[in-house]
């Protein structure tokens, strides 16, 4: 037999340890977020139903993009493209019992068939929150305040990121009345904004001359005019005193009032799932090297209402953990992990192995993480081990260190040395942990 | 359009906040103890080509039990069903590079295609824990110590459980020279022992006739005196110094020396996945009411050879959760969770919505987690919210309490009442956090 691919499967990365550091770093910067918001952890099915997804995620994402098949009862499932289905199928069976309002935040992988790219991956890890059971600017303007928590949380500056929100309503009444476009050339329309920014000037021109047909001599400067709106003052005056625009006020108010100043109202904002209904919002990395939307969400009431229950008010967002490590890459907020294990306990003599992994257990016992080197080897290589596992100290142990229970102990990050006993050495190597609970930063 | 279904797909569950605090508590104890012993954890893709699982997991797992389905592109893929195969292809990709021993662990969804039962559902979650790049008694026991810390570290004693340990080299040799079966004969012997305790003995009796054939006669007593070993003293004189039967006493003898004392030696236990090569081993639920093998591992040498490297000594352990949540309810290990949020704010009157959002902002900034009622409900509305999530505290906020700065804060579970300001709040708020950090337990 010929030997097996060590690839991963196209479009799937491998976390090695120093990888899968960085990723928890980011989770765990979320979860404190979503956390500090009253927010709690669900989990849902890996696979589901495929008509989940075909009733409502839109036609690129349900029929292009799953990653679906029939099981062997027959079924048509797929792998979960996205959390707002299964999470609002999950407050659907439940309508009666759940507490409203419901805060939810999940943390999980999905898989979509695209062509891998940056920032694009075919599986690829997302936060997930979304409020239940409240309608309104303020719920609106909470999840966009723990969106940007989850940003500012790790060290973020608002120069960093701009916030751009819209609104779904007023997007269709902009189709409609001020560009005079039926329902099918406001879609055609919606769509075509949404890509606006990847396309090139004189292309974009050309589809919007084809949605607006025999109308296009009068439609293509009223574009250039809504594309030029840049505050809710500029709106055409029939549209100020929409419901849809004074929400989206209130929204911009709350968020001033929360302390956050880097949001914009942006009329191009289209955000392409066909299940928003309100409040649609954007964040937006500023710098020069990385102009591109971070993540987004919006105001989804319809949904939960779909599984046949009595429908249910609901503002989410999705963000990725691919985009937001290019996000922190770029603007230079990663750390640099250190192993989480506290120490490696080399030994002298395979002879006193025993009692190094003694001292290793007593050491664990009081909340240490040891790795104990049972290989034998020469106290070179098991020093070696011990550096490229980035681990913080090694703690030497031959028969006199176990007679007199005082033990040499190397910090691999400085070559200092110092000798101690076991119970120092607890507090030496726990309190070179970063934030008491986390990784230390291996600084060399 | 009919309503969609608001179950979940069949043998998957859906995890509402108080299954998934449970779920990550169990996490959580599994965490600490890879962590303890210096593993790292790490992230391998959900997919993976499904002739990675043909090559070695065995028939019944590769063939009848995958999620396998052709991708867009035409490649035959699975839904991951082990995570074996996945970190050896991972080790193997960077067998130059990584460094040696690694200990490496990760906790992650699996799915297989089973008629669901209790405590085998199609999605499920495993701690995986292995030990690369050392041979020998020490890191099998290694390896069996950190699970028996996975048990241990939920308050279980040694009564609760036993530790039975195998050798998969020992079992060829008694069936080939002990049994005198041939290669298939030994084959399907094995996996007749393998469901052994779940055949009625009479059925047993007949299929083991079957294997032996002609020499059923002479067969039959043998296997007998088999199964009747209990102790490697017990073995037949010829295999008692056989390297494997050195190995296991080895191993037995250094669980000892840790202080492990629920270690027997199974003859019977086979352990179903072909790739083992060493020692074998299952935790076995000693409860009458959950008699059943919790989980087990052990030694597959050959595994990240398939992969056309240099092959790697390796010893590893899958624990799923569901199992062990069976085992901790069964023996009454499991504590009961309030929320993770640590106070609800109550607004008094709608017109000082925005003052309460302040002193939400001001506890987050301290690491409070504080879940605010935008509703503009009646108060005793939201007071039953925060009792239905089990939030320990209630702050009451009004416009008298805006302007003194003291609050009136409800403990949910005694019923009594404080007036603290927002610095005692967090102080009061925090103390409460089971663990320092994790979830408060919540008895009413």
């Amino acid at each position: 037999m010929s030997n097996l691919s060590t690839q991963s499967y196209k479009g799937t990365r491998d976390y090695y340890p120093e990888d899968k550091r960085l990723q928890n770093y980011i989770f765990k910067v979320w979860r404190e977020a979503a956390e500090g918001f009253g927010y709690e952890e669900y989990g849902a099915p890996l696979i589901e139903p495929l008509e989940i997804y075909t009733a409502k995620s839109g036609q690129e994402l349900a029929g292009e993009q799953t990653y679906a098949f029939q099981d062997r009862g027959e079924r048509m499932v797929a792998i979960r493209p996205e959390m707002t289905p299964s999470v609002s199928r999950m407050v659907a069976a439940r309508r009666q019992e759940m507490p409203m309002p419901s805060r939810l935040y999940s943390i999980a992988n999905f898989m979509r068939y695209e062509r891998p790219q940056r920032g694009r991956e075919r599986e690829f890890w997302q936060l997930n929150a979304d409020l239940f059971g409240v309608e309104g600017a303020m719920a609106d303007a909470e999840i966009i305040e723990l969106s940007y928590a989850c940003v500012m949380g790790f060290g973020a500056t608002e120069d960093m990121f701009k916030i751009r929100v819209n609104n779904r309503q007023l997007i269709n009444q902009l189709m409609s009345e001020f560009l005079g476009l039926d329902f099918i050339g406001a879609t055609m329309m919606t769509k075509l904004l949404d890509k606006k920014d990847k396309l090139p000037v004189e292309e974009f021109k050309r589809q919007a001359i084809s949605i607006f047909g025999a109308d296009a001599e009068k439609g293509l400067p009223k574009l250039a005019d809504l594309i030029s709106i840049s505050t809710l003052e500029a709106l055409p005056p029939g549209l100020a005193n929409l419901p849809s625009v004074v929400e989206m006020r209130q929204v911009m108010q709350s968020l001033k009032k929360k302390g956050i100043n880097n949001v914009v109202f942006d009329v191009t904002l289209m955000r392409g799932l066909d299940y928003y209904t309100g409040t649609v919002f954007e964040f937006f990395d500023t710098s020069p090297e990385n102009n591109r939307a971070l993540f987004g969400g919006g105001r989804y009431d319809g949904l939960v209402g779909l599984f046949g229950v009595e429908p249910v008010a609901t503002v989410g967002v999705g963000l990725g953990a691919t985009t937001m490590q290019q996000f922190l890459e770029v603007h230079k907020l990663l750390p640099r992990f250190a192993s989480h294990t506290d120490v490696y306990v080399a030994v002298v003599d395979e002879s006193v192995v025993d009692g190094a992994d003694a001292l290793a257990r007593k050491l664990r016992s009081e909340g240490v993480r040891v790795e104990l080197d049972i290989t034998g080897r020469k106290l070179d290589k098991q020093i070696k081990t011990a550096l490229k596992k980035q681990i913080p100290f090694v703690a030497f142990v031959g028969e006199d260190e176990l007679s007199s229970g005082v033990y040499t102990v190397r910090n691999l990050v400085d070559s200092s040395e110092e000798k101690m006993d076991a119970v120092r050495m607890v507090t030496v190597v726990r309190d070179r942990r970063y934030d008491g609970d986390d990784d230390a930063v291996f600084e060399v």
